[in-house]
């Protein structure tokens, strides 16, 4: 009975690596629809590469500083190189968690990379997702999942609020921070320009699959089918994810005087995002509660960085950043004490401020930490490689043309539409 | 034993109900192909929306009126806003049970909406979604599968050909009257124009993902894994959609001189739409019959509804309504008494008209139903809003820029676009 | 305990069948975004057709002819127009694995076709689907899979680097060279022009969704739970893309001086190809190493094609031919006497040539027969019919009006938009 039960966890999170390997091609979707048609080719295509380079680093080195043991404060030290063996630590197949891991890793860096978009040199993403892979996501996770210290504090992130989605919007952040706005996108006077994405259709067919994928993320984190807890984790995820369109669409509507369909997306995604951290802690209503706030703050945040100047294209800030600290925090106002890993109440259920300071110091050291090594390593790429941004001629020519050598849209870019938009762009704007 | 083919049934239930979540993204490729390129952000994005709110509603509502008891003639009444509870009903975790419900519940009412297409506005999806998800679709569904009194008098309909596509169908039947056909689709001499969808990439992708999401939504329907019986369902939805597609191919080419894309991929669905009540009731042969009629019969259904001024643009009458209803009936003919649920054969296999005359009754009354309450529905907002549509000038505009404020591809729709397309279709078309 | 554990098989296969149908979605994008605007309809629509009608000729005949027994030296001959009986073959429900079988010989035909893009008649993709399944796929399954002579002789093909990659890229080849290139691929110069696909997003998400059916290809042929296996597979897999499309990355930056987004993607692929026959008999780092060896491959051999005037817009033979080829080999190099079913060790295990021999043996004769067959139907087609190709006029304004009488992309392409390709096309063009 017991290798039978062992052989439905595996059979179960197997098929939820496959799921969140599908998130991939949501991301493909995404950052290709809200950029422009220029650029198109090389968002979709580098989005291919870097989850296939992630995946060798992953191999490599992440697992092993994530998973092989505490060899020290940041890492483990054990299977580099990993072999594939097939050993169960008690119910699981090592091999199938492994592969579900990184699948996580994977999905981590793509939404660091958003924070490049429209701007970046290749060489810049070739590099900074090897190190990302190495020397920032490994540790937070190790902390967090890999019986580090975070860990031993009781902090509670289901599926990854903060170790894939904050961790990953906090080296976006870096990343527009250090590379500075497009051009275009601010006028002299200040002012920002709408650099609309260029396929809407993209983006919605993105956010579905980004749905779809994330019954693997936060479902498959239970790496179990003891009592079908999945099934109450899959609910949850869901509503999260209609309370965040819903509350978008009345939210854009509202303040805009028309529902905004990037907005409308962004809600669900940050909805998924937030219930991320607590989707196995909290009481269905509470996942309808933390999804609606979600819809609403990633509308205010993006407002928050345009007017920053902080140039976000895919709103990776906003949707993995600002909705993954609340998706986080939430855990300390909802977790239920029957739910929780702990035991350990949150807020409304009596629990007192205990969980919320913990899911509090999680998400200030985990996201300085993301920020610093992160901001650290494109400074040093910077230093070194000259620049790790295009310049103004092949920005605005696109990447796809002065990066790659042709169009991702061959027969709808030709030198005029670019000789066109060119003009466009460069009445009146801030060239950085 | 009973635990572990319990917690398999639960496994292959949730993985069924994220295959039919993906169907939504094979919806938002099928709408937004076979709409025009202004119209596309709007429709992608709401078909994300409507999803979401489809999904609260069911939570709220939905599950109770269902399954909720025999309460009344029309609803159960017990659990709203499900708290997922994570108990056993024998064979199956409620919770996963309710999932794969939900998802059942918001395919539906896409399927509804998909007849307001292009013109309706925005407000009118929200007001609809929330009413068809309380008063159209929990009361046929109680009917047929909440052990109402269609269940009682034996129909079948294993996995909704009646009451997730005929109700949408027929819902969508009446937001096509009611809203007129779109601006420029029929010239003042009564003939009518073909406002082509703008891309055949999208539609039939669209219908592949469908095809893939259909094998949760039938072969899952055995919520079991009983004898491997979803097999057996699995193989006859194939084949029926190969069916459909080859039919639907063969009369085009026959009736128009070349084989229409648009025809070749509502023959695939067609034939999945007809399988759907009947995928584990009949022999693999019969499967492939009833796909390749679903696929002759949705080419002379659409070309009827044209010519009698119902303007479809997605196709949602012939592919769901005549094609669910012709599913329905075929399982009075084709059913065979080993497994049939009653034990009833169809006419062909010696059970005479019994089955027959049951299945027709349940596509005029669940029809009838639908149609009536949707359209009272639709009539009564008509007058408390004013109206349900947009005004002359939106619709010519595009409902991305008029319902949501931005393209759905800004780049390619300019207002030179709009502007050229606008003559074009103000020339001799009648406008409603 | 063992009808649970034939019940747990059936579910991961049936699961596995869906990710591969999942697949043909992939060819849809990548077929479509690897070739022109006026075509896309077209492509997109013939490959939804082509499916279906495979999967009635594999429901008719193929299944008889793969693993209805070994009636004579090509084929079996039980089991045709395949009734779906539900008993089990000790460890897997036959009907399951029947549709898991069908969805193998829908992608083999799909790449066949992938050879005939943007020139061939319609009417040819009907007939050419027809036969390749009655007596190609078949002939040459039955040989490696089905207890033909290849089985005996020890042959390692684990997921169909053969059986189904080789054999569609052959038969590809043949189509290539009997429809000869399209109008203005070459100059009368001899020189060729890059006819580039029209969408590079669509052919990103096609590999990533490949990449994720391909989890159901590979780990789904173990078509058992037994051990986590599955988890192995996948792991090899997945590194193996990863590999591939980092050494094609490279290898373009270096050779071309951009890292190439087309040579990218069809690392990934090529990668996956050829890790398909090794995945279950390899160690993990020797997938890297297939895979990585594959991406540089698949490279050089779309070049070498291209110089030898085989035009092959999609990169059939190159991804799934020489990619092919190279997995079926490498099974001989990289074989672990444990891991192998044989036992027999590859070359650099110490096991000798013995089981190279055999791979070559294996891809000599099946490519061979695949080449020989396919190239012969078509050459009697040819004849029959007078052509296969459309006409001069018919290609020139793109197989989607004249074909089928409609665009993919009516509202993008106009009558002036096709004229002025045109006279693009004309100017110093071979025609053939």
């Amino acid at each position: 009975m017991e290798e039978v039960m062992y052989l439905m966890n595996s059979l179960w999170t197997l098929v939820a690596a496959v799921l969140v390997i599908l998130m991939i091609g949501g991301f493909i979707l995404l950052e290709a629809g809200s950029t422009r048609m220029k650029n198109a080719g090389h968002v979709a295509g580098k989005t291919v590469f870097t989850f296939g380079l992630a995946s060798l680093v992953f191999w490599a080195v992440g697992y092993a500083f994530i998973f092989g043991g505490n060899a020290n404060f940041f890492t483990g030290m054990t299977d580099f190189f990993y072999s594939g063996e097939n050993t169960a630590d008690g119910s699981l197949a090592t091999t199938v968690f492994f592969v579900f891991q990184l699948a996580f890793a994977g999905i981590s860096v793509t939404i660091a990379l958003g924070g490049f978009a429209e701007r970046a040199k290749f060489s810049a993403y070739v590099i900074f997702t090897i190190l990302f892979g190495i020397i920032v996501y490994p540790i937070i996770a190790h902390w967090v999942w890999g019986g580090g210290w975070l860990a031993e504090h009781g902090k509670q992130d289901f599926a990854g609020s903060t170790v894939v989605h904050l961790t990953g919007a906090m080296a976006a952040l870096a990343a527009t921070i250090i590379l500075k706005p497009r051009i275009g996108k601010y006028n002299k006077d200040g002012s920002a320009n709408n650099l609309a994405g260029h396929n809407q259709v993209y983006t919605a067919l993105a956010v579905l699959i980004l749905w779809v994928g994330w019954f693997g993320f936060n479902a498959g984190s239970t790496v179990s089918v003891d009592g079908s807890f999945f099934g109450f984790v899959a609910l949850n995820t869901n509503l999260a994810a209609g309370a965040g369109a819903v509350a978008a669409t009345l939210i854009s509507w509202l303040v805009l005087g028309k529902p905004d369909i990037p907005t409308i997306l962004n809600g669900a995604l940050a909805g998924l995002v937030a219930i991320t951290a607590s989707c196995a802690f909290v009481d269905v209503w509470a996942s309808v509660v933390i999804g609606f706030v979600a819809g609403i703050i990633v509308f205010f945040s993006s407002r928050f960085f345009e007017k920053r100047k902080i140039d976000d294209p895919i709103f990776a800030l906003s949707v993995h950043g600002t909705a993954g600290i609340w998706g986080t925090l939430s855990n300390g106002l909802f977790a239920t004490p029957e739910l929780a890993t702990t035991g350990q109440a949150g807020l409304f259920y009596g629990g007192g401020l205990h969980q919320l300071w913990v899911q509090f110091m999680g998400v200030i050291v985990c996201g300085f930490f993301a920020f610093a090594v992160s901001f650290t390593i494109l400074w040093v790429m910077k230093k070194v490689m000259g620049s790790i941004r295009v310049s103004e001629e092949e920005e605005i020519m696109g990447l796809d043309i002065s990066e790659h050598g042709s169009y991702g849209y061959p027969e709808q870019m030709t030198a005029e539409t670019v000789l066109a938009a060119t003009i466009t762009e460069q009445r009146e704007v801030q060239i950085y």
